[in-house]
């Protein structure tokens, strides 16, 4: 049942403790046991524990150990690993540990200052989520296909950094070594900040009136949807990679300071310039931004993890009934196109929306001709 | 052929003149033209034209025009609005005029100043839209059951005003009356500050290492998907509705100056408060600003236009091959459940993947017994 791993040797992972079985723990679980390996749940709340176990995540795990599992995952919020992991060891809870906290300068830091083993731990990072949090939410393929950092230190053994890389290669996930400082650095900018951003710019929507909010769509929608996880799990977060994020945020506050300024000189208001705080780049223009913007947007990678990959989209005239979307993936799947993603556009009040097929661009043609040839509106233009 | 429109009278559209030929302006024609109205297009760019007439949005308008159209549309961006509606008015192009641009008080305030006859003009804004742009991007579902925006003047007659309401209606939207005031800092917050605000946060990825973004995901390509606009086109609307996104934009900057110096002063850094640039918010917790993010984030209407809907989301491990989607939306189907949305979450190199299936949640158990039955993995507890 063990995954093969890397570093060349073979870890045995026939039982794993899980300790937290909130969203992340539970989702390693479930991809544990349909490896057919043996899962022990533990949360300080029991009944946590108890809802991982009924969804087929393992089994509780009893008070005191029979014997040490193979590999503990400490799948705690960042402030409350280094406590957790001495707890463990005290215990005797198992050979190795790792975690899976999206923060991993500061609770080793913590470990250490705890006296913990650190020989036998090795941090990890899944990335992977979802806004929705507790055991309810997890799903096995949460890490499918997705990055796993591990970070181990000088100390780690190889049998814990084997261990940790067996792990991830279990839930699928693709393991990848960093060191703390650039792990921390990199998920500051590529989710932490943004987080702050998002909920920074969906505070505002508190104040809005309801007229104006009526007219939100997609965009803010998208701007603003990392803004509904849970404030005190992100806080947690946030506080425990503080420098990092404050960096790129502060960096965000500055630009927009300066875009602001910049319109408002435009419009004949007050002028922007050296006057403005901070000082930094009130001369820069907003369309020097957009097109900031637009570049960075371009380097995140697609869904896929490889550089971003442009699909052909088409879009279908569907009726909004049971079964109709159906009869237009069948289609596509009689033809032997396989659909990459789909948007769906309801409209208020109406029958009918618009289906968004997105497929790869030597597919497009063919199924527009599948679709029409069925009946279906399909609003291109001819090739 | 006519829409029934609000007011009490018959506004007659039976032949409607689209002045711009790009996304916005296509879209509109192709909607009319599914309603048998006959549309006259015209571009500055004749190739432009040529493309939307080649879609089948109608056919192009000749140099001089035989006699005025019901209603002319300025589907031009906000800064040319008002030379186009000169340049229309003098040439007798319609009886009636609207226009489509997201921002309604700088160009009626320059249509004025050119000496147009306001009268016969009733701004408009329909509250669509996506990132391409240009006439093959267009459809004519695009305004499907979204808000309408209609901003008369005193001077407006009832008749500009009727024409502008049947429009709307004629391309399944859904027209609200606004002042210009109140429509301006309405999209300012929900639309033109979220795109300043997205292009920020996506310029930091400029800088960020390769290998730091290849740790995104989901939440970073949300958060700045509306950054991938066209520059310049945003430049001109935020530069003619600079005033209300600046207010909202400095707002946002504050909220994350001041984060980033709680985040500094939690981390034992430089303390944060008074000396603060702006001196606002300083004192404001990150957790308060978290918190107030995910209320506003809560108050965006949901996709069909009224208050967020919660759907239940069923997940299904699915293998990523053609057929396999067709499959399982048709047992949605064939159990007559209507699927509302639909993500597909593949998976780097390997055969399986997830697709995650919303519904209203009381139709929610039996598309999982329904899918179970036939063999499919839905990893969720049992109820």
């Amino acid at each position: 049942m063990a995954a093969a791993i890397p570093h060349g040797t073979d870890a045995v992972l026939e039982r794993v403790l899980i300790i937290g079985t909130g969203l992340i723990g539970t989702s390693i679980a479930l991809a544990l046991r349909e490896r057919g390996i043996e899962v022990l749940l533990a949360d300080r709340d029991p009944e946590a524990a108890r809802v991982a176990a009924d969804m087929g995540a393992g089994v509780p795990a009893p008070a005191t150990p029979d014997e040490p599992a193979d590999l503990a995952v400490l799948a705690v919020p960042p402030p409350a690993v280094a406590a957790a992991l001495l707890d463990a060891q005290k215990s005797g809870a198992a050979q190795v540990y790792t975690d899976v906290a999206s923060v991993k300068g500061l609770p080793l830091a913590q470990a250490a200052e705890l006296g913990c083993d650190l020989a036998v731990f090795a941090g990890g990072h899944p990335l992977g989520g979802r806004e929705r949090s507790g055991p309810l939410a997890a799903r096995p393929g949460l890490f499918l296909g997705r990055p796993w950092v591990l970070c181990p230190t000088a100390e780690s053994t190889e049998a814990v950094v084997a261990s940790a890389a067996a792990l991830a290669l279990a839930c699928g996930a693709n393991p990848v070594t960093m060191d703390a400082v650039e792990h921390d650095r990199a998920v500051a900018l590529i989710s932490h900040a943004p987080h702050v951003v998002a909920s920074a710019m969906a505070a505002r929507f508190t104040a809005g009136p309801e007229r104006a909010l009526a007219l939100a769509g997609q965009g803010a929608r998208d701007v603003t949807r990392i803004a509904g996880g849970d404030p005190r799990l992100w806080h947690g977060i946030l506080a425990a990679n503080a420098q990092p994020v404050a960096d790129v945020i502060d960096a965000v506050a500055r630009d927009l300071a300066a875009a602001a300024a910049g319109l408002r000189a435009a419009a004949g208001g007050v002028a922007a310039g050296g006057a403005e705080p901070g000082g930094v780049g009130a001369a820069r223009d907003t369309l020097d931004l957009l097109a900031r913007g637009a570049a960075g947007h371009g380097r995140i990678p697609g869904k896929h993890g490889g550089p971003a990959t442009r699909h052909a989209v088409v879009p279908v005239l569907a009726a909004d009934r049971p079964g109709e979307l159906a009869l237009i993936v069948q289609a596509a799947g009689v033809a032997g196109i396989n659909i990459e993603d789909v948007l769906i556009e309801h409209s208020q009040g109406r029958s009918v929306g618009v289906v968004e097929l997105a497929v790869a661009p030597e597919s497009a043609r063919r199924l527009i001709e599948e679709l029409r040839a069925r009946g279906w509106s399909v609003p291109v233009a001819p090739a």
